[in-house]
């Protein structure tokens, strides 16, 4: 068997076997295939595709190139869940307290953000004294005791995976959905779970633009989750605005916690919901979805989900008076208010483009190892099918850098399309994929 | 401009700006432009494609990518020929002479062989004391005296295409039609010549298998030779059996040798007439293809291509003695005749595998460097279309390791297929390309 063989077959369009595929992955996560074969062989998947025994092989391979975390000390089934990455997407502070309230264990390992969305890890390090990093002594305990634990991604788990990641990174190799699914479930295969609730997003902020594509991406996930022998569910959620009200880490932790405490967003509800949901059921504490999203319902109004985060903050060493009042968060400087300035219903938004305008703020990275301004970022009120009068307000930024503002806010404005004839409000939540295909909302 | 832009667009199907070539080809030469990126967009060029601007585009910034000869101080109009490979290919021993007896000047860059087919290089470094290494001034100096040189590819030429092709090479990414037109056109563009003819081969011992893709990069190749200014012609000529009768460094030489004094197979003679006749009518020196041929004819007849042949190989070092008397050439120790098993018709060759076996026998390389067995080769009867009778000789295998004699004869048994009916001998050129497009013969 060789690199060269196995590029040629891809090439031609033919189907790889279990073993080329091992042998791609173990050997260019060796260092024995140099990575310009590897980069060759990634655009030949990109452009000729992969099947889905050939990506459930390309998953198993990344699954196996490092140790695999052991979970087996928690009591019970253990629920993760995973988005493909949105604009004011905060469903895992939410959705995390909440299942662990009703007895669902969650250990999570969590990214940073990048581009246009941000991620756990940085949202929940705007909460002073709270850390990423726990041994794996201490990220047991804490999930035996609290039920919710959330750290930082190991470089121990799955490092095939971080190599062909960054690969993809500078060749344009990207956007694949078996390269996408296989990446994604390489890294939920490790991390330990019995049940894993996938946010595959839907729309302009989100990696997939079109619902088929999110449809196919959430599939092939699933059908992975099925070889691997754990259960996996998949929400296609919409990402054409922002999620919720906030985009900025302090923003967006200040957010969840209004959110615990049952003051929450339609949209960001429904969502936390489903997710949260199909988390219950997978780990049989509710026997309909129906059923699971009531409890749910519940946990958020009594105080109970509010409880479980409070006992996970200060478990990671955070100071939770910054949870009781989330008032006292980091605060930015420098606001501007933008307003609309003609009459019109918001027809369209680019939600990418508002990501982008927060990362101009200092809510977020260009590139890995960029600091992060805490206190940054966007408070949206431009929804889509809203009518906005002259003057209305579309949204606040906020920043420590004021010399951004001007530059954000155009780029902020840029995002909305107004126009004069009323437009439908978007779906929150497409549908959900289990092993028998998609099933429509 | 960036890297990944460019590869994004090709990977997407889009026509790249000869500036994003540019950028891409001198990056990768100066080495800013990593292999592992070089190779992504490779590969989606091989899947993508290139038209033919951009394969204009692609063969310029590969020829600007070093020095260009300079042929100047060589009176009138300079031609060159370039074969894309076969089996028993010494047609450049045979045109250069011959041309060069009628007032055409040809200063000639080649190649050495590898894999199943041969190099002009090695061949005549058969001829004792031939040298294929001259500095600038000896080369100018045999051209103008002699009208013919031949050297070794100077390293200071097209560097850029060199780079490209080692890359090519270990990423399966050598079979694209644009990839492939602009290497061999960057090569011809700096080797300074105004008249170029191609010779591209099709069929089983050929780079191209089938008759539109030889005429695809035939087409291709002559547009570029267009838009750079210079007249170029290809001939499509077959591969699917060994032309002439021998295979193997010195046995090409004395084959060449004794047909450049009028012993010529036919189909070597069809096809050196052709080639030759195109340079003499792209230099102006026949009114048309046809008197071109006859003028040939006669050089070869009367022996003025033989005399020119003989200057040639005096004036780079080679002792005469081994012209005039070819039989004094390297013979091997070791030899098998081949005969027939049964009585039938030769329906068809796989010329790439009567190639494989003359390397086993120690005529070629499998690699570069590689050493290579002078005398070693095949003198080869099985021609398509004649009738064996049991026992007959269809050819006889050289080699001075008799070792090596069963896997070869083995392999060579295997390249012939039997039957009992009558098949046509096959075509030997199937057409001439011009700026017009494809003419069949």
């Amino acid at each position: 068997m060789n690199m060269y063989d196995i590029i040629t077959k891809k090439k031609h369009g033919e189907t790889l076997s279990e073993e080329e595929i091992r042998f791609a992955v173990n050997g260019f996560t060796d260092g024995s295939i140099p990575d310009y074969q590897m980069s060759a062989l990634l655009m030949a998947i990109c452009l000729k595709g992969m099947n889905d025994s050939e990506t459930a092989a390309m998953t198993f391979a990344m699954r196996d190139s490092g140790s695999i975390a052991d979970l087996s000390a928690i009591p019970g089934l253990k629920a993760d869940k995973h988005s493909t990455g949105g604009v004011g997407d905060k469903v895992s502070l939410l959705v995390g307290p909440m299942v662990a309230s009703l007895g669902v264990p969650v250990a999570k390992m969590s990214g940073r953000g990048l581009g246009h969305t941000g991620g756990t890890i940085d949202k929940l390090e705007s909460i002073p004294g709270f850390s990423v990093t726990l041994s794996n002594e201490k990220f047991m305990e804490n999930v035996k005791k609290t039920g919710l634990a959330i750290v930082g991604q190991s470089d121990d788990l799955a490092p095939a995976d971080k190599k062909m990641y960054a690969l993809r990174d500078v060749t344009a190799t990207v956007d694949s959905i078996p390269l996408i699914a296989a990446s994604i479930m390489s890294k939920k295969l490790v991390s330990g779970s019995d049940v894993i609730v996938l946010d595959v997003t839907m729309g302009s902020g989100a990696f997939m633009k079109t619902l088929p594509d999110a449809i196919m991406l959430a599939e092939t996930m699933v059908r992975i989750g099925e070889a691997s022998g754990k259960k996996v569910y998949a929400v296609i959620t919409d990402m054409n605005q922002v999620l919720g009200t906030y985009v900025g880490n302090a923003l967006e932790v200040r957010e969840a916690v209004y959110a615990l405490k049952g003051d929450i967003a339609e949209d960001l509800k429904r969502t936390c919901l489903k997710i949260a949901g199909l988390m219950l059921l997978g780990c049989k504490k509710a026997d309909s979805l129906f059923e699971a999203e009531q409890m749910l319902s519940e946990v958020l109004q009594d105080g109970r989900a509010f409880e479980s985060f409070c006992a996970f903050v200060k478990a990671q060493g955070g100071d939770v008076k910054y949870i009781k009042d989330p008032e006292l968060l980091p605060k930015a400087a420098c606001k501007r208010v933008v307003k609309a300035e003609e009459d019109g219903y918001l027809v369209s938004m680019n939600a990418e483009t508002v990501g982008r305008s927060s990362v101009i703020l200092g809510a977020g990275r260009e590139k890995k190892g960029d600091p992060i301004d805490m206190a940054a970022g966007i408070e949206n009120y431009a929804k889509v099918g809203h009518r906005f009068q002259k003057g209305d307000t579309l949204g606040i930024l906020y920043t420590n850098r004021e010399e951004s503002l001007d530059a954000a806010e155009k780029l902020y404005r840029s995002a909305f399309c107004f126009g004069a004839l009323p437009v439908a409000e978007p779906t929150t939540i497409y549908g959900i994929v289990d092993e028998t295909g998609f099933h429509p909302l």
